[in-house]
């Protein structure tokens, strides 16, 4: 069995980590009327999909969310419908800076919450509008920040970048190999980065949007950079939205959870599957009896859209019946099919052909009948001897 | 009738204006085996995208697209299939200022052609994976190098841009206001930017990107900076592919031909239906007699997908079958399914019912049959007296 994420290795060296997300942006490169990081991917608002990434990091103790006053009840709503846990939301300031000193209050103030959250050793700091950062690099910005104080994700410069003279024309530009763009994730010793903010100018406070130049300037914190992936980009255009989209529905096909029930021989062909399976694509497995479904309720929220369920049991359109029940009661949203491939294993002796046809010809006819909620079922019987 | 473009007000006050495009690379970031420029986008290579965005522009008279020696083969069957004109393909060199150094010299030297092209006044250097360049642009750009000898189109930087030191740790950031992304297009005076290859050290072909830079270093001209939009964005990652295909999939079905055959009648329901539809799509209307589709041939190059005929003939299934067999014989990619809705304006004093429903039912039968290759027939019988 995969462990789903946030267990073991990639657990770094620190007492405490919390993250804050600002998410105050107004998003007015997109050109749309709602902020980007409501924007709706899959029907789902890009900022549950980076508090998503999060919240998979058992690590991660607290997760701030900060908001811009008229957006809280959203976020408030976001929360309640795709059930995220370990998140507070933080009432935003007029700008970037403002919002992040916000979110870094309720560990050492008592200006937005009635009581303090315990002080992290290590805060994350990542925007709203990144949703597909991995534990990996998180993992790296933090246990960089705790040795050096500050850390920050850097990528190769895509453009070159010049600097205009007063007439608009061409100062100089710059040599690109010596420069690099700053990204998120970034991570600070709590105390660095608050005192940094305490200490700010409000001409930073306003103008201001790089934390790591706040830990340099106040703090004398050269901050570690940390070489990113491809991954960490910003959702800013709506070409971004438009790849951000692409990503996810790319990601949901490309991965598959193998469910069998606790039997052993059944159990062993899940294996087998998630064996031969796993080179291909992502695969979850897990070995469950369906009528305990509180860990399959993680893996809808966790938004799979493709399952085999291996079972042996006499009428496996019952069980069928109880994964689409389930699925149905998550929040998963159905604009993408979800597929769903029952394998009814068939060990005993005797059975009749004419049993197996009626049963067939249930499932069939179940399966036309659930199409219509966009999950396909297909059923597959196995008779060996 | 709306212009297609190129025409009229947008053109430079230049005698010649030539484009070079630089299509060698390898596309390494975006972790594929294919370059970036020959992926597919809706069945048709990006690059092919480029190449139409330069040429549907009629002030620019040479387009060379540079390709490094192993594509040459594969970008003459992109030209052919798409039947791009006033293309001319010359072999890159082993670096990007190498390749438009090449692309220069076919209208200065005899190296890569038996015959020269005429010199243009302004040259345009524009990438291959920037396929939404708008003429809006390209004509500001040609102008100013006209004015200042050089310019180029500029963006905002979307990350702070950062210096490290030796050790890795943070330097000094930029501040970000003060610093643009150096997009394309830029443009040139033909004799600036090739006196400058020509004076060019080894070590500047060989690691420099930036053809402001040279025209600075070499012809002491100081480009003029020009605002671009979002739209000249470059195809890098693979999310930009993604991006890319979803802006093209939205172009399309924003976009709709209304055909109206010559007559009287038939010309006023069309254009009217031109005035309401313009407001809230992109309207192309020609009234053409199908026999006659030269100039719908044109159209399908230009990749629409969604076509209004309205016509009075007795027979309309006719001219609907011959729309069919011209979509068919153009090589628009069938990936994503056409809408043509025939619309039958029935002016004549007299008619039986059943002759009507005879006509209905053949043209049912034959939106089934077109169903079958992604094209989408809808009949629309209009009777008035």
């Amino acid at each position: 069995m995969e462990p789903r994420s946030g267990s073991g290795d990639a657990r770094p060296a620190v007492t405490a980590v919390a993250a804050v997300l600002p998410a105050g942006g107004s998003g007015e490169r997109l050109g749309g009327a709602t902020p980007k990081q409501f924007c709706a991917l899959q029907g789902r608002p890009l900022v549950s999909y980076t508090v998503q990434a999060m919240e998979r990091i058992g690590w991660i103790s607290d997760i701030i969310v900060v908001v811009s006053p008229e957006n809280i009840e959203t976020m408030k709503s976001v929360i309640e419908k795709y059930g995220h846990k370990r998140v507070m939301i933080v009432k935003g300031g007029v700008t970037r800076h403002r919002s992040i000193f916000n979110g870094l209050k309720v560990f050492a103030e008592n200006e937005f919450s009635n009581h303090l959250l315990r002080k992290p050793e290590v805060v994350i700091i990542h925007d709203a509008v990144r949703p597909f950062v991995e534990e990996d690099i998180l993992s790296k910005v933090v246990m960089a920040a705790k040795e050096h104080g500050a850390a920050g994700a850097i990528c190769p410069l895509v453009s070159t970048v010049i600097a205009s003279a007063a007439d608009g024309c061409l100062d100089h530009s710059l040599e690109r190999a010596r420069y690099r763009a700053s990204e998120m994730p970034q991570a600070f010793l709590f105390d660095i980065i608050y005192e940094a903010y305490q200490q700010c100018t409000d001409y930073d406070l306003d103008f201001g949007t790089e934390c790591l130049h706040l830990a340099l300037k106040y703090c004398k914190t050269n901050a570690k950079l940390v070489e990113g992936t491809a991954d960490l980009w910003k959702v800013t255009y709506k070409r971004d939205l438009y790849a951000a989209e692409s990503i996810i529905k790319d990601n949901l096909s490309q991965q598959v959870c193998v469910i069998t029930d606790v039997k052993e021989a059944v159990g062993q062909v899940g294996f087998l599957l998630h064996k031969s399976l796993k080179s291909q694509i992502k695969v979850e497995a897990v070995s469950v009896s369906l009528s305990k479904n509180s860990h399959l309720q993680n893996i809808f929220s966790g938004q799979c859209y493709n399952f085999v369920c291996v079972n042996d049991k006499k009428y496996a359109i019952q069980e069928t019946q109880q994964l689409v029940d389930t699925l149905e009661k998550s929040n998963i949203p159905l604009l993408y099919p979800v597929v769903l491939i029952s394998v009814h294993l068939d060990i005993a002796e005797n059975i009749s052909f004419s049993v197996d046809m009626e049963e067939l010809t249930r499932i069939k006819n179940f399966a036309r009948e659930v199409k219509k909620k966009n999950i396909l079922v297909y059923g597959l019987l196995i008779q060996y001897k």
